[in-house]
This record gives structure tokens, sequence and C-alpha cells, in this order.
């Protein structure tokens, strides 16, 4: 049974990963860090030898647990699921989290944990970034597209949508029930949200182009999953692009193509599938939607799927069937 | 005291039809038609004089109605909120309702109803095609962008999103709250909606301009309001374009450009208010959000803004802003 | 025009007050307290003379105001919608809030402004104590039948339900959007909600009885609403408490006595109304539901109502109906 | 591998049924009827042989495929989720239901399947009768109070709240989600409500009392779950009575008592747990709070946990652990 330490056990993510770890058949929880009875204080638990590690903190405090988990315990493995080791430098991630890197020795070593595209590097990791959940339904899709040169890396356009779960447990007006509720709203339009850095990112990396992303997330009342459509110019059709997708991921436990109705979130929350469809939209432009559920594939599922690959067990233990 | 028919009350927008007509200062309802106690048969409404007629009934019915209500009472003010006069003929009523038109003798007599655009049609006016609550929400940022010359017609993505009491009130299993409750799913993608004829139509016949939209329309866990963002391709900035359309609006009671957070739905529900804003997204893009209250300013309300200036009663009769 | 000073105006009722001033014929917002732009700091508002003065402050707190306001202010009409002062004596005050009273001069002196029954009290009044949202939808019903002894006043048990609005907008874990959301929950069960010891003390300053109550209140997945159901002993029929409640409130605006469904939250939100209805159930047990919005009848509209009184204003001024 | 039939298995109880035989360790769907793609007609289900069917039809339809099914399959063990079974007479199924009993031979041949309380008679079984989601929630809690003489039988007070799957997925108006959203309602208020005859009988038979039962249900706007809130006068106090539901449930999987918060529907739902608590009131009263998933325990998941007893296998089969 493989010992693993969760720091953030009380967050949506970190709940999810304890989730997860009690129905895994060949890892558990061997220590929780978090607020309340039952946790050890986050400080407590890197004195734990465990086999591997998540971390679910916050940015600008989740890589200094990572620096020190890694020089305490070096050979356990690391999952670091705040935004802190998802970016290649110091300078990009000061320009999108505002402030110094906090331990700016770990980049560029930790690979970027979108697990059906970064498979081998996450398999040989001891340190792993785990994507965000916006990133890891827009990256999905569009980095096979992109490496296949099938669209204008110049042009696209995402809308997503997101749960409230997305935006973290911490108590704060804006997420009130009573603000939430029968509202909806557009937020950090344009080129304003963090994750912009990291998909672009992640484009340049493993489809080596530059994208031109324009992204709007907005907020959906309902707690979990996300919805994310994205127009593409191109001069292909959808068939083509569907095609491309399948092939892309053919084999792929967690991530699904579908044919027509485009995947709606209960389709895939409280699972760890990212599932897609493909649509022909105006002469020269492809609609693609993207769903999955934030905290799962979008955070603790994928986190764990990464854990599975780096300790040779397999990919989908602990995730597997979604709730019919 | 104006005496109005209202065809059609018992349905969402026919209901808030009834409660502006029973705030006017100017109008009331003198009959109803539908179900349920207290309404008339629709048939029966017909003989019923009155000074005006509101025809909130179901498209391939309403424009019968409407030509059999020219007919008998031709001096009356008759505005039709279904879609069968917004196409400009029976060719393109076929291609998107997917049946003859029921009274292609109509078509090219009625204006179309986006108030804001078509004042001085509406006004001298006695048949009034009502717009869709989609196609009010994207056209009145639309139309002025395009006749200004200030975006690309050929690639403009609209991703819409609308509450339940857009798809009316008749029983289905798709509209369940079990079915719709959690839930948030895209329809129609692409080029399906019908409202795509209706705004392509509009584009062409107010700015002169063939435009090749992309239109992805979704529904929301709410009752109320659609968010539209439209995705422009310009190489002017925000700011360029949020002048033009304060420009476009100025003075309009019921139109209303902000700074600088995008406009949510609670900003906008139970109103006649359509609410914009204009921000920066990649070079060569713009976004703009457009929200509304789908059966206020996308339906009824706007229905009665057009009734007002066909009486000449005030533009704003009856639709004084119920919320603080 | 009546001026009216209104402290704490950046919560949910004390939002709701400006709102109801905003449309009010005869009095409006002179000055507002409270966080964010465009209100002055609570001690600031202390110095501006004016007619009337709501306050909208945590228990407390609220007093301390009022007693300074009494002082400054001697002839200006004063109502709190704090829970300080609805308490008969220190000693009680003690008991439910846990903590002394902070003016305990001002007890006795406000009358309970649960306006359909205290309405001469409330008439002659400068300081009025507003009561609470959960205690004014179970008092309107149950203290006319506890008078005319139509039940048996020891064995009333509640079981009352409402939206979040009621908890008002400070953040808080347990009332973000991802915990409320698709849930429901009791809290306080029993006799331990500070409503209790309020309820119980109207009931015998009004009824002249004490009364034994079970109450558990409930948390919606809603915004705004409160549906109480009581359920009483009596060996009267539902005819007979229904036609007492009616005579109990002939004449009254706000309050309704309907005949079959029990009134729903939709029914009342967004209006002052009080809406009841009466069921026959086990032999020698009859029900009664009670709804009103908390938001409104529960807080600010009562409030308005009960300033209407005080200042010999009509009694239903700013509060006409603002639904269909 | 068990084989069994699900008859019905489009509805959101049927659709469960399947979806926990697709994780059950020893028992799968042999074949499914209903509408829609992939689904036998339930004619073409009757020929079909299986170890077991489960029968989610309608009340009034089902007794009759019970009674085919008995002839055809004797061996085979058949659960009714419907109402057909529930009742011990056809008189008492004629008051409560409308009409005549389908299939009046079969009524005292099939055990009440509350498992809990009726295990022995379960386990002989081949006919099943399982019982109402409310029922089910209300009895666990009441059956062991009534027969240790614990509470008073003839004053039985429950308030239940229900979400909306339990009333199923053919289309109304009233379940709309525009109906449904934002709001709260009682129905069938008193002792309307078909499960108070099925309560009252399942008393009467375990407990040897008649309970005189006053019930009122409400429609929560979520999609799942029931909290029942019941009333109980008693000389005992909240340990006593909480001590003798432990005992009573000492070593069931499915039933837990809780110490101190009354348990909420996110506790409970997609599990087939029923949670209680149980706390003091005014003097002589005591509330019980009792939380189970509708569409499990208060159906599928109980049906399943019949047919495990009656076949000999495990009785937690398939019903495993909780989502955390």
């Amino acid at each position: 049974m493989v010992e693993v330490g969760v720091f953030g056990a009380t967050g949506y993510a970190g709940r999810e990963l304890v989730r997860i770890l009690s129905v895994h058949p060949q890892a558990r929880a061997a220590f929780t860090t978090g607020t309340g009875e039952g946790h050890l204080a986050h400080e407590a638990g890197l004195e734990r030898k465990a086999d591997a590690y998540f971390l679910s903190l916050p940015h600008g405090i989740s890589a200094t647990y990572a620096a020190r988990l890694r020089e305490a315990h070096p050979f356990a493995v690391v999952v670091d699921l705040s935004g802190d080791l998802r970016l290649p430098t110091a300078a990009s991630y000061r320009e999108w989290y505002g402030h110094d890197h906090p331990a700016p020795a770990l980049l560029g070593q930790a690979p970027y944990g979108l697990t059906e595209l970064y498979r081998d590097e996450v398999r040989s990791a001891r340190l792993i970034s785990n994507p965000g959940c916006y990133a890891t339904s827009v990256l999905l899709p569009l980095i096979p597209l992109v490496r296949g040169k099938l669209i204008d890396a110049d042009d696209v356009v995402v809308d997503a949508k997101s749960g409230t779960t997305g935006a973290g447990r911490a108590p704060r007006e804006d997420l009130l029930f009573s603000e939430v509720a029968d509202d909806f709203s557009a937020y950090a339009p344009g080129r304003v949200h963090r994750h912009v850095g990291e998909m672009e990112a992640a484009v340049r990396e493993k489809a080596g182009r530059d994208v031109r992303l324009t992204f709007c997330p907005h907020l959906l009342p309902v707690r979990r999953g996300i919805l994310s459509a994205l127009y593409l110019k191109t001069d292909k059709g959808a068939d083509a692009l569907r095609a491309a997708l399948r092939s892309a991921y053919e084999g792929a436990t967690f991530v699904r193509v579908v044919e027509k109705a485009p995947p709606r979130l209960s389709d895939v929350v409280h699972t760890n599938e990212c599932r897609m469809s493909v649509h022909d939209a105006a002469p020269g432009r492809v609609v693609v939607f993207s769903a999955l559920d934030n905290l799962v594939k979008g955070a603790a599922g994928q986190a764990v799927q990464n854990l599975n690959l780096a300790l040779g067990l397999p990919e989908d233990a602990g995730l597997g069937s979604r709730r019919a």
C-alpha cells in the first residue's frame, strides 16, 4: 500500500483527494494536514515520511512545501496542485501571479501533469505540477489540434464556464449562496485570468507554437463542472478535427470524443473524464466543447492519475467507473 | 386608457405582458386568451375589439392570428412576439422553421421591433414583429459596430447563455427541474438555432452588410436572463468600440454601456434594460458582453416599448425600473 | 418628503430598505451608512439630522446607536431591525443572546413592531423594535389563535424554512454557494434559536398566555422567503381557525388567508405580504402554513410599514406590490 | 452472476437500479424495459427468463406485471418498487389510490421491504413490496419508538421535504425548472399523501399499534434527498430515544444515528444510508430528523438490499461505500 500525505485536505480539491484515496486499491492517505479536527498542521506534515505527497495549498505557499519535501524526502513523489510550478520562468510567474516566485529553484524541474499529453515525463518524475482546471479543459482539445497544424494558433477564442468549487472554500462575499444563486457572470475577461499564461506556455512546450488566446471565464450557479467552448479558425471541417482528436486520444481511458450532442456537466461530474465534441460553425470556424469535473479531472483525479503513473501503478487505479 | 388584448397570456412571456400592463399608466389588458380560468379561447379573442393586440402564440400559428386581426381590426396595433414575422421571405422562413409560412402575405409588412434601432419604423407601424430574446441581446451591440465598420463582419462569434423561461412553459422532460438543476449544456451549436437567420437578416437590413455568425446557445440553471459574449475581430481597441456603442445609444433609456465589470444577470433581470461592456482581448480581438432579461427586454418589455412608440405614448411607460 | 437615515445599508435588509425608500412617495433616504463607496461611517451618521432612522446593524451594537440617536434627535422615529429591543428584560436578553444588553435603559420603551397586531402602540412610538423574520411568519397566525383560545398553547410545533439572505451577507464558509446549493439542513433544533424567546415573549404580551414552542428552522437553497408550518393542537377544525384568522386580519393590506393550496415562496417574495392557509390533519391537529419574504415583511418592508404608521403616512406607502 | 430484469429502467429509480447493478459484484442487468433505444418493451420483458426482476413501473400497472412474472417465473424474486403491494387490503388500496387494485390476489403475499425491520420476511420472500421514499425516512425512526412504547402514537407529526426526482421523470408543468427553482412549497398537507396509509399500515403491522399521523410533504428545489422532521410526544427525553434507536439499528450497515448536528441531504445523497438524529424540544416533545436519498435508500438501493437478502447475497453487495 502506497502511503500518501495530503497537504490541504480541507479544501474542495483536498477533500476530493482524500475521497479518491479512500477507494484507491493501492494507495491510502497516511496523514492529512489542514484546519479542523483530525488534521495535522502543515508544518507537522513535513516531518512525516510517506511514499508520496499531494500539495493542495494556496499558490505562493505550496512551492515552499514542495521544496522542503524534496529535500526531506528525496525519493518520494510530490504532486503540487497549486499554480506555483506551472509557469516556465520566475518572470512569467511574477507577471501572472503578481509576486515573486517562492521557490524559483524548482522551476523547470516539474513536468506539467496534463497526463494524456505528458505521460512519459510524468512517469519518470518525482515532482509533478498538476494543471489548472480550466487549463485542462482547454488544453486537452487544443494541443493536438495546434500540433497537427489543423487550426490557426493566432486566433483561439475560449468561452469557459465553471462551477463554484473552482473558486475554493475560503469565505468570500461574492461566493455566498445569496450572491451566486440565480445569477451568472463573466469575470477576468480577455487575457487576465492566470490560466492564460499557463495555457500558452503548455501549447508552446508541447506543440511548439505560440498561441494567442482570448479567454473569458464565467461563474455558473452550480457546484461542480467546467464546460469550455473553443472557437477555432480552420480551413478543415469538424470531421477532420474530430478525427484528429480521436486519434490523439485513442486508448486513453479518461478522454472521450463524442459524436453528436455537446457534452454537458452531468455527463462528467464525479468522474475523471474529459469529454469533447466538435461541430461545424460559420465557414472557417469550428467549435469544440470540452467538459470535465473541475475537482476530479481538473484537480484531484488528474493528480492521482499522475501519481499512479509516477509510481508505476495502473493509470486508472482509484479513478474507476464514473457514476451512472 | 389604451385597451389591449393579450393572446397567449399563460406562457411566461404572456404573463409578463399582463404584469407590465397591470402597472402601465396608460394601457391595460382588456382581455386575455389562454388555457385555464379567466382566459378566453384564442378564437374568441379575435372578436374582441381593442386598441392593440399582443400575440404571444407559437410560431406557425401566430401569424394566422396576426392576419385575421389585421383584417378584423385594421386600425389596431398588433405586436407579434413569435418568430413568424421576423424573416424577410417565405423561403428563409421555411429554411429556419422547417415548414411553410402560415401567412406569407404579411411578410415585409411588419418592421422588426428592435426598438432602439427601428424607432422610426415602429412609430408608424400597425403590425410589429417583436425580436427574439437571443437576437435582441446580440443585435443591440452588433448592428452599430457593423454599421460603423468597426469590426470584421465575416467572423462574428457569439457564445450565449439563457435561463430556462426562454424555452417556454410547455412540459418537456429536458426542462424538468430534475434534468436542468446542477447542470449546464450547449445546444444547437454553430449555425443551427433559428435566431441565426433572424440576426443575419437584421444586420443585413440595418447595417447593409452580410455577417457570418457562429452562434452557440447554452441552457443555464436559472429561470431568467441572457448573457451573450460577442467575440469580435477588429483592429480598433475596446475603447473605440465602447465609444461607438455609447454614441449609438446616447439618450436611450433601456440600453446602458458600462465601463468595467461585465454585466451579470442580476443587474438586468426584472428590468427592460440591455446592459453591455466592452473589453480588450488578444490582439485583433475585442469581447462584448450583453445582458438582458429574456422575458422583459427579450420579449414582453420590448413588446410594450414598441406598443408605446406605435401609440405615441412615452417609450418607457409601464417599464419603469422594478429594481433598485 | 420625510428624510430617513439608514444605518447598515449594505447588508441584505439594508439594501432592501434603500430600495423601498427609492420608490416611496413620501420618504427618501437622506443618508446611508455602511462599508463601501457612497456610504457614511456609522459614527458620522449619528450627527446627521433626519426625520427617522433605520438601524440595520448587528445585535449588541444596534441598541447603542438607538440610545445615541434617541438622545441626539429626540423627535425622530427610530426603527431598530436588530434583535436588541425585542426581549422584555435584560435577563432574557442575556439568556438568548449570550451577552449583556448594550443599552438596558431602552428595554420596555420600544413597542414590538409586528404591525398588524401592534398598530396602536406603533402609531404613537418614537422607538420601534422590528420583529425577526421567522417570528413574523409564526406570530401573525399564532397570536390570534392563542388569544382566541382556539388552540392548545402548551404544544405548538413550528417547522420553519428560510432562504439564505436571512443569514446575512457577512462571508461564512457554511453559507458559500458550494456548501448550500443542492443541499438542505435543519439547524438550532428544538428551543435553541433566538426567535424562540422573542416569539414566546410576544405571545405572552399580546395573548396573555405562556406558550410552549418547539421550533426547528431549516436553511433552504433559495435566496429569499420563509415558509413556516405550524402544527397546532385544537379541538376546533381548520374551518374555525381559518375563520378566526380571516376575522383577525380583515382589512389588513399585507396579510392574506387563502383557501386551498398552501402558499409558496413565489407567491410572496418581493412583496410585503404574509400569506397563510389552514388545513385539517390528524384528529386534534390543524396545520397552518405561513409564507413571507424574509427581507420585506420579515424585515425592511415591515420596518417601513411601521415607520409609515409612526409618521401618520398611509400604512402601505412605498410597499405597493412589486409583483403581478 | 445473478441475472436481473429491470422493468421501467428509464425513470429515475430505474436508472438508479441499472447504475447499482453495473457495480454489483454478483448481479447484473440481463435486460431493461422502457422507452428509448436499447430497452425492450415491457411486454417483451415478461418473456425473458431471469433470476430476479425489478418493477419500477407506475402503480396500477406494476402489480399486473408482478402477477404475470410470478406465474411465468415462479422461482424468480420479484421486487415491486411501485405502491401496488404496500397496502394490506384492496379496500385500503382503493381509498388511497382512488381506483381498484389491479391484482388483488397478490395482496398479503409480499412482505414490506423496509429491510432493517423486515429482514426475516424478506429473506424468505419471492415477492417483495419495496417501501415508498417518504415512508422509509419516517418508519425507520418511528417503528422502533412505537414498538418500545417510547412515544405517544396518537400524536405523531411529520414535516417532510423531498427533492424533485421523487416526483418522477414524466413531463409536468409544475415540475419544470422554471416553476421549481428558487421556490419551495408544501403539498398534500395533513393526511392526503398516499404514504400516510402505507406508513400507518406498517406501524400497525410491525409495532402492533394504531398511529395517528399528521404528514406534510414539501417540494425542495434540489434533485435528490429527503429530510423528515418527526415531532414526537414523549415523557422520555432525547437521550432515551436516541439510545433506543441505536440499539434497534446496532450492526445495521445502512442506518446511522448521529449525536449532534442534524443530518443534511449532502450527508446521504448517492448513498444507501438513512441517517438520524434526536433532539430535545419543548417539555414533552422530542424531534427526530431522518435523511436519506429518495432514489437509493428510498427506492433502488433498498430494492437491491432486499434482493441481496432474498438471494442470500451479502446485504450490502453493490451498495458499497458512499461518496465522501
